[in-house]
C-alpha cells in the first residue's frame, strides 16, 4: 500500500473541503451571522490539509490504493466537516455533529436535529451544500480540480462512484469526471431556478436543490417538503429526483445527440417501471386517505420518488399510511436509483442483474447443455462482474444485519431498528416507526449513531472500500 | 419434459403418503377416536395415487424432471394431506387445512390453530409425523421404497435436499437414502426414549420427538414445550435439535469411524460457533428478566438451539426479550441449519461461503494478480456452485422481500408483516409480535395464508424448484 499517497491525497481532498466552506463563509456574511464557526473550521481543516499535502510520494497507485483512499478520505471528510456543525454551538455533542456531517456528505439526509429552523443560515446552507459535494464524491471532485496529483483517477471513481460498471464517457477519466460535474452543475441551476418559479424563496430554492442533485433529502423546515404545501413544489422537486437518480452517463449520450442509445438503456426502463408501477400501487391504496385519487397520486409519486432516489424528503407523513405502501416504501429503500447517479441504495443495475441471474439459472436447470449469458443493454456482461455483483448484495445484506443487531441494543421496535439501518446504509434519511419523516434521530445512543454513521459510508462507497479499509491486510507494508 | 414420468412419480408419492396414513390411523383405534377422517383421506389420496401411477412412461429423467417434480409434488403431498385435517371439522377452513399440512411437511410449525390441546390424538399425531416425513424428504422416501421407479435419485435428491452440494454416502444414490433414513429412523428411537426418560408420556415422547426430528415444531401443547416447565425435557430437547441441524453425512463418517474428518467440517465449526456466540450474547442480554446466570443461559441455548435449527419450539414468550436478543433469533432464522439436515433456512454452508466469497473479493482487489480459490473442508469449491449458492441466496432475499409485500395487505405492524415472512420462508414456525411464541397465524387472511404456505414450500426446496415449475418454459413440450 502506498500510504504516503494516499495520505497525500487526503490533504488535496482536506484543502478542496476546507476550500469548500468559502460558501457558507459567505452565507453567513450575507445573513449576518457570526462567522467564527466557518472560519475555525477552514483554518483547522486547510491545516490538516496542508500538512497531509506536502508528503512525497511515488505516483504507485492501483486499484488497492483507490479503494483504501476512498475509504479513509470519506472517514476524514465526515470528521472535518463537522467541525462548523461544533463550533456554531447548535448541536448537543460532538457525535452529533459527525452523524449530521457525515449524514450529509453522504447524502443520507437523517438528522439528529428536532427543529431545524432554528439554525443559522450558513449552518443550513452547509449542511445542503455537503450533500452536493458528497453527491458526486468530493474524491472525484479533488481529482477532477487537481489532475496532476499522479493519482490514476480511474481507480479513485472505481472506488467512490457507484455502480457496478463504471461507465468511461471519453478516454481520459480526469476529463470525464469533469464532464460529470459539469452536467450536475447545469442541472443543480435548473432546478433551483424551477424551484423559485415554483413559489419558494432564493435560499430555500439553492438548499433544496443541493438537497435534491445530491439525493440527499436535508431540509430547512421542519416538516421537511411538506412545510410548503405547494403541489407545485413538490411535482418539480418528484420530477426533480427522479433526474438525479439517472445514470449521468445517459445524460452525455443525450449531449451527444445518441437519444436512442440513451432512451434504450435495460436500467432506465427497469427503474422506470418500477417507479410507474409503485406509484400507481401505492396510489391505490392510499386513496381512501386521501379521498381524490389525483391527490393520492401525487402524494405517491413524491414519495415514491423521493424514497427510490434516496434522497428522503417528505410531504406527508408515509409512516401513517397502510403496511403495504410502507413495506413497498422499504423495498424500494433497498433498490435505490440507478448506477453512475447521485442516489444510493445497492443500484437498479444490480437488482436487474441479480433478476437476469435468476433468469439465466432457471434455464440452466431446464437446458443444461444451452450456453447461456447475461446480456445488459445488449452486451455480455462478464462473469467476473456477475460475481462481483453477487457478492456485494450479500454483503450489503449480511452488514444490514449486523447494524441492526447493533443498534437493536437501544431496545426500539424491530421496525424502528431495521428500518433505521436500511434507511442508513441506502442513504434515503427517514425509515419508518420512530425514525419515520416525523421522527429523527436523535433518540439512538452515541454508538448507535457511529454504527449507523459507519453504515452512511458504507452504503455510499459500495461496501468494499470500507472493508479494504478495516481488513488487516491493507495494513501491510508490501 | 417428461411429464408422464414426473406425473407417474407423483402418483406413487401419493401412495406412499397414503401408506403413512396408516399410522394415525392406528393412533386413532388406540385412542378409541373416530377414524373416519383418516380412512377417507387415505381413499382419496391412495385413488389420486393409483390412477398417476398407472402412467406408461419411458425413463428419461434429468435435473430439469427433478426440479419441476420435487415443486409438483409438493404442492400435491400438501394438499392430500390436508386431508385428514379438513375431514376432523376442528379446522376453520380448507385454506387452514393446507396452510397447517404445508407447515408440517415443509417441518415449518407455523400453526393457525390456537387450541392444540382440544384436537384428538389421531389429528396431533399426523401433524407430527409429516414433520418427520417432509424433514428427510417425502420424495427421497418415496425413492428409497421404490427404487425400480426409472427415476434417477439424484436428480430428485438433488432438487429435495437441502444444501449447496449433495454428499453422496455411497455411489448407489438409492443406497445413500436409504442410509440417511436409516440414521434418521435410529436417532429419532434415541430421543424418544430420552424424552421418556425425561419425564413425557409415550405419546408426547413420540410427537416431539418426530417434530424435533424433522426439526417442525408443532407442539401437542399450547404453550409448546414451556407447557413442562421441564429443563430436563428443555435440555434434551435443545441438544435433540442441534444434532438434527448437523448435516447426516457427517453421521456417515461417523459410523465409518472417520470421527477426524467429521469433526473438521468448516460448517460444523461455524455452526458450532454461531450457536455458541448466540447463546452467550443472549444469555448476558436476558439475564436481569430470569435473575440467575444459568436460568438464563437454559432458556438461551433452547431457544438459540430452536431456532437455528428452524424447529421453532418456544420454553417462555422470546418476543418479550429485548430487542437485541430479538434481533440476533431473526437473525438466526434467515442463517439455518447445516446443508444436508432436516433443518432450513439459507444454510449455514451458505453463509460461510458467502463469508470466504467476501474475503476473497478483498484479497483481489489488494492483490489482483494473485490466483484465489474459495476452499470449504481443504478442497476448492467450484465457481458454478458458487455463482448458485449467491444466486440462490439473491432469490431467497427478493422472494422474502417480494412475500413481505403480499402480506402488508393484512395491515399489521412492519414486525408482524416481516418475521412471518422470514419464519415461513425459513422453516422456523414463530416470529416476533403477532406471531410471536404465543401468537399464532390464524390472524391472516386467506390470500396471506396461502402466500406464506408457498414461502414455505419455497424455502423447504430451496427456491428453484418452485421457480422452475412456474416457469413458462418448464411447461413446453420439449
Amino acid at each position: 500500500m502506498n500510504f504516503k499517497l494516499v495520505f497525500k491525497l487526503a490533504g488535496k481532498t482536506l484543502l478542496v473541503a476546507a476550500a469548500c466552506m468559502v460558501l457558507p463563509l459567505l452565507v453567513t456574511l450575507l445573513y449576518r451571522e457570526d462567522p467564527m464557526p466557518f472560519l475555525s473550521a477552514m483554518g483547522i481543516t486547510a491545516l490538516a490539509g496542508l500538512l497531509l499535502s506536502l508528503l512525497r510520494a511515488d505516483t504507485r497507485f492501483n486499484s488497492r490504493e483507490g479503494f483504501f483512499s476512498a475509504g479513509l478520505i470519506w472517514l476524514l471528510v465526515g470528521f472535518f466537516g463537522a467541525l462548523p456543525f461544533q463550533f456554531s454551538g447548535y448541536f448537543p455533542s460532538f457525535v452529533d455533529c459527525l452523524f449530521e456531517s457525515i449524514s450529509g456528505f453522504t447524502t443520507t439526509g437523517a438528522s439528529i436535529l428536532t427543529a431545524v429552523e432554528l439554525l443559522p443560515k450558513g449552518i443550513l446552507f452547509w449542511r445542503s451544500f455537503i450533500h452536493w459535494l458528497g453527491g458526486m464524491g468530493i474524491l472525484v471532485l479533488t481529482i477532477a480540480l487537481l489532475p496532476s496529483l499522479g493519482a490514476r483517477t480511474l481507480h479513485v471513481m472505481k472506488a467512490e462512484s457507484p455502480g457496478p460498471i463504471i461507465s468511461k464517457l471519453v478516454p481520459k477519466s480526469s476529463q470525464s469526471s469533469k464532464i460529470l460535474y459539469g452536467i450536475y452543475l447545469v442541472l443543480t441551476v435548473l432546478v433551483i431556478l424551477a424551484l423559485r418559479a415554483a413559489g419558494m424563496d432564493w435560499f430555500d430554492s439553492v438548499t433544496h436543490a443541493f438537497a435534491t442533485a445530491g439525493t440527499g433529502g436535508f431540509s430547512t423546515r421542519n416538516l421537511s417538503v411538506g412545510a410548503y404545501q405547494s403541489p407545485a413544489v413538490e411535482i418539480v422537486l418528484g420530477i426533480a429526483m427522479l433526474l438525479f437518480s439517472v445514470n449521468f452517463a445517459l445524460y452525455f449520450l443525450i449531449l451527444c445527440g445518441k437519444w436512442r442509445q440513451a432512451l434504450k438503456s435495460d436500467e432506465l426502463r427497469f427503474f422506470a417501471s418500477v417507479v410507474g408501477g409503485s406509484v400507481l400501487l401505492i396510489a391505490c391504496n392510499i386513496q381512501s386517505m386521501y379521498g381524490s385519487f389525483l391527490t393520492s397520486l401525487r402524494h405517491a409519486f413524491f414519495q415514491v420518488s423521493s424514497i427510490i432516489s434516496t434522497t428522503g424528503f417528505s410531504s406527508v407523513d408515509f409512516d401513517l399510511w397502510p403496511e403495504f405502501s410502507r413495506a413497498l416504501l422499504v423495498i424500494l429503500m433497498f433498490c435505490g436509483a440507478c448506477a453512475g447517479s447521485t442516489g444510493g441504495g445497492v443500484k437498479c443495475s444490480r437488482v436487474l442483474l441479480l433478476f437476469k441471474c435468476i433468469g439465466r439459472e432457471i434455464r440452466q436447470i431446464l437446458h443444461p447443455r444451452s450456453v447461456n449469458v447475461v446480456r445488459l443493454d445488449g452486451r455480455v456482461v462478464d462473469e467476473k462482474i456477475l460475481h462481483t455483483v453477487m457478492i456485494f448484495l450479500g454483503s450489503y445484506m449480511l452488514i444490514t444485519f449486523g447494524a441492526t443487531l447493533l443498534v437493536a441494543l437501544d431496545n426500539f421496535s424491530f421496525g424502528t431498528t431495521f428500518t433505521a439501518v436500511v434507511a442508513c446504509i441506502g442513504n434515503i434519511g427517514p425509515g419508518l416507526e420512530l425514525v419515520g419523516p416525523m421522527g429523527n434521530f436523535s433518540i439512538f445512543s452515541p454508538l448507535t449513531k457511529l454504527v449507523l454513521s459507519l453504515c452512511m459510508i458504507v452504503g455510499r462507497l459500495e461496501v468494499f472500500p470500507i472493508l479494504v479499509l478495516f481488513s488487516k491486510n491493507a495494513w501491510q507494508r508490501v
